[in-house]
């Protein structure tokens, strides 16, 4: 790392979803040299349900929305961005399907090579980063879920990252299965590598723990000399992570990945304002080996209205602050 | 037209399906500087008919297989080509699709403009020319056939490019409905601006014979100042060309089509060798307006036997016999 520089030039961004790729965006806005995604490969709906049970592949979803992010800003990487996205409509076969999902299906099935395939793709849309699943295996997410019955004590198995995601009662803990999966080697040296390595916003038990529950994913993140930010939701969820306070995130990480080091933890200013509670997130915060660094982070919409979304240039300040002051 | 260039500088290849992907490999082989596919779009079958009932799109199966044949000879076109042509496997929503057809579709729906995902595949494969839609609404197929039952006085109406292509009857006439469509104006305007047009080979009633019931296709055929060549089929095809004769080949084009005029007709060596049946096909050319060619054009296995395609090497080669021989 060169205290010099200003921003990070490398940036290895872990996660899934819609919460990745506004953390790439965001990354992007920092120019670095070098970005890499390490996405969760734990999702069993929509069309990478589909897709991951028809194929026996990875599911693509996410690995999709994260190519999208990185297209290039030029009139042919828009293109292919939104070509990517594109969801047929309709009430057919391919309904809901994204294109990009089945243009990474048939790479793979040609290539025989998970990355190969995402690496054509990223030429394709000449992206500013390369893309790496978590694992070359499809993962189930399992959770052990309290509420669901009258008695709160009877905790229940509820399995795929679907009813995770929506289920009604508390999810107390998650697992993967396979458990102890095997971590992407490209995926890990993109974690040792960078000088600054991100975890999160993301649905926290299906896109961000995840990673946590593979322990090559840990190590590498615990031991790699980077600047390491976990970036915290902004609001809890409906269904999984219902009520759950910012503390209770943060508990959530320790209780999955006891071995984690982390160096900052990211708040936006306007979610935690009492100081009582700031306590409180400091001291789980030390749990991680972490400081909290609250910045202004959150989308707010044309009418100056906050949205439940990470503003790309707000966090892309946010993390050069934290760089800066490393 | 420029006589002392032994090629075409200007070829455009009118057809669809298996015949078309060869003769556009032969076109290229003739190295001209543009080269333009006008493809059919009454299938109805397999991966294209689907897509064309779920989304209301013209069938992409025939244009894919054009953008594959005319795909870069490098490492890059090669990968693109197979992509396209790769066809997802099982018993799934998505068995049968073409790669291709998924993109092709998903293009067109982001872009509203079928020319426009056209171009932007053949710019993913460094595509060594255009390929246009012959027009750019779906259109269906119906043939008269007879011989469905004892009676073979009785005539039916059999509609569908499968059930046409299918039937055990004979196909005696074809219609396209819509009738009369309006033909892609770029596709008329490859026509006329052409040095060589090509008709053929391919399934007589479904890919060659449609393109002649456009009537702006008839008269920018016959009115094109190109070198304009019929490539006759090698062999009848079980179902709708089942028993026809070379000659009854030709009568069909002008049966369909009586303003067409055209100046070769190629038919391979060794398909008609008696003196008699020739003299009969040169009185069929003469009602196009054409002289028959006869040149060694038959694809050979690896232990010499004759297969049922065309041989690209061997197409070229008498293509530009009938170039420098004009």
């Amino acid at each position: 790392m060169l205290d010099s520089v200003s921003a990070p030039a490398r940036i290895t961004c872990l996660g899934g979803g819609h919460g990745l790729y506004q953390t790439l965006c965001a990354a992007r806005a920092c120019q670095p040299s070098h970005i890499s995604a390490v996405v969760t490969v734990a999702d069993d709906g929509g069309s990478s349900g589909r897709l991951r049970r028809e194929l026996s592949q990875i599911p693509p979803g996410d690995l999709r929305m994260a190519l999208a992010a990185l297209a290039s800003h030029d009139e042919h990487g828009q293109l292919w961005s939104e070509v990517l996205q594109h969801r047929f409509g309709g009430n057919g076969a391919l309904a809901g399907h994204a294109v990009g999902n089945l243009l990474i299906a048939g790479l793979y099935e040609v290539l025989g090579d998970e990355l190969a395939a995402l690496d054509a793709v990223a030429a394709l849309t000449r992206s500013a980063g390369r893309v790496f699943p978590v694992c070359t295996e499809p993962l189930d997410i399992e959770a052990d879920v309290s509420g669901l019955d009258e008695d709160p004590r009877i905790m229940r198995t509820v399995r795929g990252q679907v009813a995770v995601a929506s289920t009604v009662g508390q999810v107390r803990r998650v697992r993967v299965i396979p458990e102890q999966p095997n971590a992407c080697a490209e995926a890990l040296a993109a974690i040792n590598d960078a000088d600054m390595v991100t975890l999160g916003p993301g649905s926290w038990f299906s896109s961000v723990i995840p990673h946590l529950l593979i322990p090559s994913v840990v190590s590498a993140v615990s031991e790699s000399e980077a600047l390491k930010v976990v970036i915290l939701n902004l609001t809890p969820e409906a269904g999984e992570t219902s009520g759950f306070s910012a503390e209770r995130h943060i508990h959530m990480l320790a209780q999955h990945a006891p071995q984690l080091k982390v160096d900052r933890i990211l708040i936006d200013s306007d979610v935690v304002t009492s100081q009582s509670e700031r306590n409180h997130l400091a001291r789980a915060a030390l749990t991680l080996g972490a400081e909290v660094s609250y910045q202004r982070v959150r989308e707010e919409d044309d009418r100056g209205r906050f949205t439940d979304r990470h503003d790309p240039t707000h966090l892309a300040a946010a993390l050069k602050n934290l760089w800066e002051q490393r």
